[in-house]
């Protein structure tokens, strides 16, 4: 990107969500019929059975955008979050983790309703984690919230698609990306989770089709996107409709592409693979991080998949090494 | 132990903690004047300040006893815990995670007055861990809040040397300790830390000469109770005073005295040293699980030495690895 006067690399706008890491195994998601990998909602019922159910947990901010914002920050970058907790003690834990690490995030608590959302996360022994998420405070998110100043800075919008499954935090959403195009900007999106883009694929094939500059998206998500089981094919139709397409493929590493370029970024191995929460989101951190300070294309892919592959190293989605020195050590 | 008909093996009264783990550096420490390795006492004002001054933590049950006691249940024992949380979310999720390793927790939460309690856990590059902690509706535990029928099923009544720090629940573990013993049990208490001693030391000299049957100190501990520099000195000072002296003395492993009898236990190294935070706890709750089983002094040291081994390799005070087949695994 061309550098300007904007005082922000990058804001995101996403579910401001507490962590509950857990460890559990195959045969508990499957009495529970989850499908491993994946997101699911649920309210707050079901979110309190099932938080019975399971074992003593980690508590860890996180949130998809939150995570990829808190990553820019970490990595230097000037980063802003918007998303809404409720003034309780879940909200300051999340508010606090998010400034700590530089990231601006001025979004008023609610001082009624929900409780602060929460994701259940269960990690399996293969490293994988399944989520169930209840929305809480986050789906009140609505446009009278949108701190549009902050927006105008930004040089990316960030977009995580789990809005989308809010109608409120959805147009909030969409105001937003007109303002940063208006004032320069760029917009990114992220796809989020196979079964959202199942939820609202229409909505998600019109937004980028028009919409976004640069689109992340693992393979399962693309390829949903798309209806095939090929993600070559994906590739194909997703390939020309933003300026830029980077797509996670778990341990073969990401494929980015621009105009007719394709580029192949190796997977980083930097230790046993702990738990897989947060890849995708450090990914896109890591790859906004490098695309904000007009790194070429392949730094970017390079950096999302260093700070990708730090993250899996450990248990919960926000690095607790220096990312910094990590890029110091590997892509100096 | 002789068997009984006792229900439970392990009681503890403690305070009922959420630990909030930081890391940072020892430039951090000095200037905030905190002396490493220890465990300082804050209000809620410098709890939140100090709170502000860090970076990102991660929340996990804490609390000296109650790790002791939810690794207890984590080895299969039979465990219960009394202790005062806040009706909150912090909480909430201390009676979850103590109540989901199989742990007997029914302390009412307080409905109104302070916060659950929370420590802040400074973990610095060496693993050592320092401590400040906002006691919060933790001190609100008095004697009116000992299920005096769960005292009364225990082998073992465990108490924590912290508890000295509030004079209602000094009262409730007292009485504690007469009805455990009335009723045939024994009473092990820990020393806690080396502040505290220093706080309380005729106090604690004069419950360890005639109340106390298992003593757990380290190092420091052990010697600002006998006010002597040297580790032999206080170990001859204390041999005698009751029934067995587990004295905790890190990468030396630890040394157990009973009557004329010296075991000098190993330490075990399971892996790169992370956080030492829970590694006394967790030394107690091997070693009480073996006394209540009636096993051999040497093998209770070597299951204390053993499950503080493991915790030191992970972050936070609760093992996250299986203790059972860690056992297995190495003393079977």
């Amino acid at each position: 990107m061309t550098s300007s006067l904007k005082t922000l690399d990058v804001v995101g706008i996403g579910n401001a969500i507490v962590d509950v890491l857990v460890q559990t195994d195959d045969a508990f998601l499957a009495s529970h019929s989850l499908s491993k990998g994946s997101m699911a909602l649920v309210d707050e019922q079901q979110a309190e059975r099932l938080y019975a159910s399971v074992g003593p947990g980690l508590e860890t901010s996180g949130g998809s955008a939150a995570n990829t914002l808190a990553g820019i920050a970490q990595l230097g970058g000037r980063a802003g979050f918007i998303g809404r907790v409720r003034n309780d003690q879940l909200g300051a834990i999340f508010a606090h983790d998010i400034r700590s690490v530089g990231a601006c995030f001025e979004t008023p608590a609610a001082e009624s309703g929900p409780s602060t959302a929460r994701c259940l996360i269960l990690v399996t022994p293969d490293a994988q984690r399944t989520m169930c998420t209840y929305l809480g405070a986050s789906v009140g998110l609505d446009p009278a919230d949108l701190d549009l100043d902050l927006v105008r800075q930004a040089e990316v919008l960030y977009l995580e698609g789990y809005l989308w499954d809010s109608e409120e935090a959805k147009r909030a959403f969409l105001a937003a990306a007109e303002v940063v195009r208006g004032s320069g900007g760029q917009v990114a999106l992220s796809l989020s989770d196979g079964f959202c883009v199942d939820r609202h694929r229409a909505s998600f094939q019109e937004l980028v089709d028009g919409h976004v500059d640069v689109l992340f998206a693992n393979e399962a998500e693309i390829r949903s996107l798309y209806e095939t089981d090929s993600f070559e094919a994906a590739a194909d139709q997703v390939r020309g409709r933003c300026r830029v397409a980077a797509l996670t493929r778990s341990e073969q590493g990401s494929v980015v592409l621009s105009g007719q370029d394709t580029l192949v970024i190796p997977p980083y191995r930097l230790g046993d693979l702990v738990d897989t929460t947060g890849a995708g989101d450090l990914y896109a951190a890591g790859f906004l991080y490098g695309y904000t300070r007009g790194e070429s294309l392949e730094r970017c892919g390079h950096l999302g998949s260093l700070c990708a592959g730090q993250v899996v190293t450990q248990l919960g989605p926000r690095p607790h090494a220096s990312l910094q020195d990590l890029v110091a050590t590997h892509l100096s």
